[in-house]
């Protein structure tokens, strides 16, 4: 599609709906979370299911980043061709073609892979034999999000053995442990109880793969509601946020954690009022602009709250008695989006702007990257 | 992104997610509905806005439809560069670069538009006046839907002498009014009561424009969930149903109407099993390849049932004690969007299938025409 803006243009000038990212804001999420886990003296791993942009995993990677994480080999795809040398599919992956498309990759970049059946394992290993390449695997524990993963060590020696007898085209990296649930318990309280639990679940299965004489250089996990609990257990080595460079009205709902750096909103959508009564608005996006999963967008004009959306309305209503009623048709403003991945994988472009005016516009290049 | 599947492939070789269409299914939805609405002596403007597709737009009108409906000006020029002679922006439009495109596109093709505030009105005009060009405009009556439209005759009649003040480059078609909400009420009756009160307020503005001297060719509106209600009126002369060429399972969640023809599910998405535990399996498609504002997707596995959606993971469990635990790791199978509009939009590619095989890829031309 089209883009919605050119460089330089002003803000109001951009076609709405658009996708935009305030550099500000996202250069100091940035700045402020690799300092954090620098401090830990922890890796991190940006992971680019949230963004889909090349442009900014490189900046990722240039201010420290090991690499990146994803969910689709078609993610992984995009990223290596777009010159990241690490990335991991943290995720499993099962299906003869999907498997040869990660073998062909791992002959251009370091990949990194999931498993948490011994099927999966010998799938990949069979890909290898055909294509060549190698891998690293990292054995998914379940550490509490029900979900992906293995339950209990001997799950995990089991899938151990497995990748070490197909040595050298595979390799044992460590442990997956990413705890997604436990990213939007809303008190600091819950969030530090559950990453505990994880910890220790990650633990047990370190030392279980140590006391079988397997190596376990990395047990990964952490995104950006947690990432400073699992820095903190002496158990994860490396961590994988990706929603703290975007943000979202459903992190924002968390009760923040006093040891956390403060995160700034800066990823919203740039929308229009299409149609106005008295005590109503509508705007020009609706479920094609946002993902609801998380609730409504929350648009960012003081006195106003979004109360229903369809394909390509969202209605927004005063908030309450004082407000003003100050949009009219033709306006424009920003709204936030409940939840920040899926809402970026709706658009083609983000539109990067500072100072009011447009600086780049970034395309999503893995957008509908899903297999 | 890459086409999931060639030409020939059976459905197992498919790759997963992917979004696809029983050719079978569609075409009888096609053929039952077209021939209801010609049997009511009305017009079907088909809603393209459901399925994003030119090829399927090419179809709808090949089956007798008068032309399309679309939301954005920018799926309006998709459809336009396909083909389509006749496209209804059946929205609101405001925004001065959006409404010079629109110009520009009814020099191509014969383009209305609704407007529901006199703003809309001249800036239409200002647009054609600077582009050349003409368009018919309906003004749209808010009929129960409670978002866009106006109310009253008296704001009807201030519209319709704005368009006649602009002639000949703006041309009164006539009314819009369309109850989005009745389409999912869930009793035949409810959306008797509904669509029995959306034709009194249009009969009421077309009497009241009628009685000033203006023409009012055409009352449209309608979705799949109630046009054979609307056509009974007597008041509407062109129905806009989208969904009933895809269905999901919102729809069918309705009780249906018995004056209505049964229709059949043309739309899936085949997935496949990544990850298995005991009363417990995990398919490799989440939000990003299912819109869950209408809820979680429909597995066609009998005795599963889907329990959470993530970004790129489905979980789904036994849904009762006697069901057979037949899914494996591996397996490949279909899955019944909750809602087939944000869903289609979520993918590049639609894979039509007929006893087994692949017959054809289109793509979604118009995935992300957001502006």
């Amino acid at each position: 599609m089209l883009a919605p803006a050119r460089i330089g243009d002003p803000i109001a000038a951009v076609d709405t709906p658009a996708l935009m990212l305030d550099l500000d804001a996202f250069e100091a999420n940035l700045r402020a979370v690799h300092a954090a886990v620098a401090a830990s003296g922890l890796a991190l791993r940006a992971h680019a299911k949230a963004h889909k942009c090349v442009e900014i995993a490189r900046r990722q990677v240039a201010a420290g980043a090991v690499g990146l994480c994803c969910q689709k080999v078609a993610e992984a795809e995009v990223f290596v061709a777009g010159g990241i040398r690490d990335v991991l599919v943290s995720n499993q992956v099962i299906g003869a073609a999907k498997l040869r498309r990660l073998a062909r990759l791992s002959q251009q970049a370091l990949i990194g892979v999931c498993v948490d059946h011994p099927q999966q394992v010998r799938a990949l290993a069979d890909a290898l034999a055909q294509e060549g390449g190698c891998i690293e695997v990292l054995i998914e524990v379940d550490v509490g999000g029900g979900r992906c993963g293995v339950i209990g060590e001997a799950a995990v020696l089991e899938l151990a053995a497995l990748v070490a007898a197909h040595a050298p085209v595979l390799r044992l990296r460590g442990l997956q442990a990413y705890h997604g649930r436990a990213q939007h318990r809303r008190t600091p309280e819950e969030r530090r109880e559950a990453i505990a639990a994880a910890a220790a679940a990650a633990a047990a299965a370190r030392d279980a793969l140590r006391a079988a004489g397997h190596d376990c250089p990395v047990v990964t996990g952490a995104g950006t509601g947690t990432y400073p609990l699992e820095a903190a257990t002496g158990v994860y080595t490396e961590v994988q946020p990706g929603s703290y460079v975007l943000m979202d009205a459903d992190y924002f709902a968390n009760q923040p954690d006093p040891q956390a750096p403060a995160l700034r909103q800066a990823l919203t959508v740039h929308c229009q009022v299409i149609s106005e009564r008295p005590g109503q608005v509508v705007l020009d996006a609706g479920l094609k602009a946002f993902s609801v999963d998380s609730g409504l967008p929350v648009p960012l004009a003081e006195g106003w709250r979004a109360v229903s959306i369809s394909d390509e309305h969202l209605v927004l209503r005063p908030s309450g008695e004082g407000a003003r009623a100050t949009l009219r048709l033709g306006d424009t403003l920003s709204v936030v989006p409940g939840h920040c991945d899926p809402t970026v994988n709706l658009h083609d472009h983000l539109v990067a702007h500072r100072a009011g005016r447009v600086e780049a516009v970034w395309p999503v290049d893995a957008r509908g990257a899903l297999t």
